[in-house]
């Protein structure tokens, strides 16, 4: 046995059974691990996939919170970072240039929201769920620049990834990519000014159909 | 050309060179999604990354932030989490049960660090390596959470991954895993509970010499 360094301790079947709750959704969301998203990592050894997006993201924007054309609570940012795509684990990843997947897609992740975050204590998972539905709404100053992080950080792996870039591959237009990545200056004008510079540079690198 | 929307807006070329290598860091660290872990990832399908690892790590602080045993600042914690191994990009992923590994560590990382958050600015570089010092001396409240469940992490998915976790691989003792799970105690009483009654199953069921 491991010892009894805790039989002081006065954990009630209560807070076991609630922790154990907790554990038991943190395990679930390993499996976000294994959804793939299109885009891929430097290197271009193979796709990405969602949970190392949403860590990549959410040092995106500690490192960058300053350009936030608002002020923002970064702690929050973090949390919205971290939790945003959770939902992929049930609803798969969406391209974003694909018209017919992005019809379905509200439905899918709501779907999957009730049930993932469903997952956690009573008092908990409304908390959690309250963060994806700021993330997706778009609303507050934190969530515009989440969103804003969200778009910026594709375009710097494509644009690093050159010829292999799903842009290229699935052939999508430069009037796709600038609808899709325009969000971006409601969180930051001076990001979508470097994402603008990625995109011009692949344009004219003959990766985005101009 | 992706148009003008921005040209109204005043970013000098000090705050482009800026932005540009605080980009050109966040493009560095994508590499830690390299980094594997001896973890396995749950359905054992393959090792974790450290990047997806961090994230992992992120939101087990945010959903069990509660059971600190000493109040945390949890926006603090979760840089702690995010920042802790970008060192590993150059230093490698250090099994926690290789002796030898571990006397060179400190060395490898140190020089990591100089190297890694050297590439952010001079005023944001300190920073960043203040967290990675914070987080490896352990000595305030937050770094003493981010260890624990930094420590937790792994025991939940060796636990799950049964025969396949590098406990069994690599010959580990009840005794190596015990001396390096104990200080979650340090965190969080409550969560060094749940970490010691899954290595009691572990034990039970032969995946760890007892």
């Amino acid at each position: 046995m491991t010892g009894d360094a805790m039989s002081g301790h006065d954990m009630t079947g209560n807070d076991t059974a609630r922790l154990e709750q907790q554990l038991g959704f943190l395990l679930e969301i390993d499996k976000l691990k294994r959804i793939e998203r299109m885009t891929r990592i430097t290197g271009n050894s193979r796709r990405e996939n969602t949970a190392e997006h949403s860590w990549h993201l959410a040092v995106f924007a500690a490192v960058l919170a300053e350009w936030s054309d608002e002020p923002v609570d970064l702690g929050h940012v973090l949390l919205l970072c971290l939790v945003h795509d959770i939902v992929e684990i049930d609803a798969g990843d969406t391209f974003a240039y694909d018209t017919a997947g992005n019809e379905t897609k509200v439905a899918r992740e709501q779907a999957a929201a009730d049930r993932l975050f469903g997952l956690l204590p009573d008092d908990q998972g409304p908390l959690f769920r309250a963060l994806w539905d700021e993330y997706e709404d778009a609303t507050t100053p934190e969530s515009r620049f989440a969103n804003a992080v969200d778009r910026l950080q594709p375009v710097m792996l494509n644009h690093a990834s050159k010829n292999e870039a799903p842009w290229k591959q699935h052939q999508v237009t430069l009037d796709q990519v600038v609808r899709r990545n325009a969000p971006i200056a409601d969180g930051s004008r001076a990001l979508w000014e470097a994402a603008k510079r990625r995109i011009d540079e692949v344009v004219a690198e003959g990766g985005i159909i101009g």
